[in-house]
């Protein structure tokens, strides 16, 4: 399966929509502002460019996108203004999959050039924000062009499923997994851990030749603070999808061999297999890295429009639905996702009526060598 | 009325759809394709660039989006075939209003990539392709950033209904008119006059920031041999439009005051006006203008699904509706739509039947001042 062509957040404004539900996404951009900040305040420091290159990778479409190029401006905004010099020109690239809902996000860029010039005022210089789609995974921007990329809760995602793991992975030992787990044959683990060594290397490699000597990136993603790949903080939250699924092969909702046949194309890594990667690249500098841990629902509020509060599990189930429901939907019909991700929620409040288990985000900085 | 908000062709693969009714578009981009080669290969010779900014302004969505990208590609790639160089980077801004179809564009470009790959092999230098959202009449470009900008069928229509006019043109001689005509006060031709002069001088201050010393246009747009604004090569058609929307009042489909209040933000200038522009602006030199008459329906075949053979009526028709309904449907609602293309089918039908009225296209080259 190639994620290229079926990963996409739900589209729209509607109940299950990305929208409507990606403020897990949102605390973390907000936790990782600092880290944004201070790679920019840097950047600024060594080299104050006339034109300004920034990319955000993964941008999806929805409140998120255009927050974290806000910020962005805002930093450095403050930053011109602190030192009494101009803005510089901003060429400001936002980025994702070919399907992701571009026509969305250009349609409340007029709200935002007008924000834009109402806060600023004119002495403000240009902004030109552009559509770049392609994936992440290979060449996306002109040679020497990027000072500042920028990425959130998208680098977990491989570019497709491990090859050959369908027959792996639906062997007797390793029935009803849709990810790595503890029960996982070595292989599947490999394979995993080799998709995501190729696909992270492919990603410095075309930043490498898009990044000007001394341009940042600041990277934030799902990871995992063990070293070892089937470690909960990683896995669970795949466990309990795929019990949701495997709950409803016996009522003949979905065949089994669909559930043996489908595989997250996930990695979350830890920070050594990062740092291994960074350096066997190398053209990046990694300048730090910080683990965080965030809850499921990610500690916010989500209001319910429906029945007045949503329980944990409901939460959890939604946000997740509306990132992979594009992915699941394609491999096993749109008509169980309702059903499923209701049984999804179910397990989630029962897991986390046990135990509180979070997720572990990573966030990078990594500095293209002079 | 903001063009900007309101103009966009019509969506979709549907009967009324752009990308179904845009072929006299694409026999205009075919009839200038000769001036386009000639531009690139002047433009080359002059001084090759390493990385080269394209861009397509108006691009819409449909066939004929990557039609005219794939065509400026093939002529550098053979020009750099000839010369036994490799092609430079390829940088392509594909520019719209913030309203086009830019999901349905982005959609078709991994075949487009494709197809690229297979044709040129992998000798073919890199090639980036993005979406530049916005109106051509002010800054879309960062500083000295293209080499080539292209337009085809685009800037004919103003930035705006002119200001003021609303109720000018609902005077009792005006009345029932949507465009200007022989019987239109001199302050309505005057305010139409002023508007195309503004957003062309626009058009080309912005340009001119944008494109590098050298670096050249090639504009194809609807305009006029004759210097009366009121010639009817330039006026018929809305005049026949004008008359279908007043043939639908009597019989209470359409209050008088719609028509009265409605007015086309369009102007089609003669060879004279473009002149005077480029030189008042002075950052352009005009290379070459050409003439030529296209039929209104293109003079080609368009294959009917339902009925068979179209009326030639039928097919001018289906072809405007394609551009204008979306701004027709914002003053008038969605409900008439048939019904006025229906009678302005029949109006075009009985007209040609007399005379074989033709459109005036004009194609300019301008080559950035060194």
């Amino acid at each position: 399966m190639e994620v290229v062509e079926v990963l996409h957040m739900n589209k729209g404004a509607g109940e299950t929509s990305y929208a409507k539900n990606s403020k897990v996404q949102s605390k973390i951009i907000s936790i990782t502002k600092t880290v944004t900040e201070e790679a920019i305040i840097e950047l600024l420091c060594k080299n104050f460019p006339e034109s300004m290159g920034i990319a955000d990778l993964g941008c999806s479409s929805g409140p998120n996108t255009l927050t974290v190029i806000s910020e962005i401006i805002d930093i450095i905004y403050s930053k011109c203004s602190n030192l009494g010099c101009p803005t510089p020109e901003f060429r400001i690239c936002l980025n994702d999959l070919y399907s992701n809902d571009f026509n969305d996000v250009f349609g409340s860029l007029p709200a935002f050039y007008n924000k834009l010039k109402e806060e600023k005022g004119t002495d403000f210089g240009q902004c030109f924000i552009t559509g770049v789609p392609g994936s992440f995974y290979g060449r996306l921007f002109p040679r020497k062009s990027m000072h500042f990329v920028h990425s959130s809760s998208s680098l977990h995602w491989l570019s497709q499923v491990p090859p050959g793991l369908d027959r792996k992975a639906s062997t007797a030992i390793n029935k009803g997994r849709i990810y790595i787990s503890k029960t996982s044959p070595q292989s599947v683990l490999d394979s995993y851990m080799l998709q995501f060594q190729k696909d992270f290397s492919l990603f410095l490699k075309s930043r490498s030749h898009e990044i000007v000597p001394g341009g940042c990136m600041v990277l934030s993603f799902t990871g995992r603070k063990s070293m070892d790949p089937t470690a909960i903080e990683s896995c669970h939250q795949w466990e309990l999808l795929a019990q949701a699924l495997m709950n409803m092969v016996p009522e003949g909702l979905i065949p089994e061999e669909k559930v043996d046949t489908f595989n997250a194309p996930y990695y979350g890594p830890c920070a050594e297999e990062l740092e291994l990667e960074v350096q066997k690249e190398g053209s990046f500098i990694m300048d730090r890295l910080e683990a965080f841990e965030i809850d499921w629902d990610g500690g916010v509020d989500m209001p319910n429009t429906i029945n007045g509060t949503l329980s944990s599990g409901q939460r959890v189930a939604k946000t997740i639905r509306a990132v992979i429901e594009s992915m699941l939907e394609s491999h096993f019909g749109r008509d169980i996702m309702d059903d499923l991700f209701q049984r999804h929620a179910d397990l989630v409040d029962k897991h986390l009526a046990k135990t509180r288990t979070k997720y572990t985000n990573l966030v990078i900085h990594l500095v293209r060598k002079g």
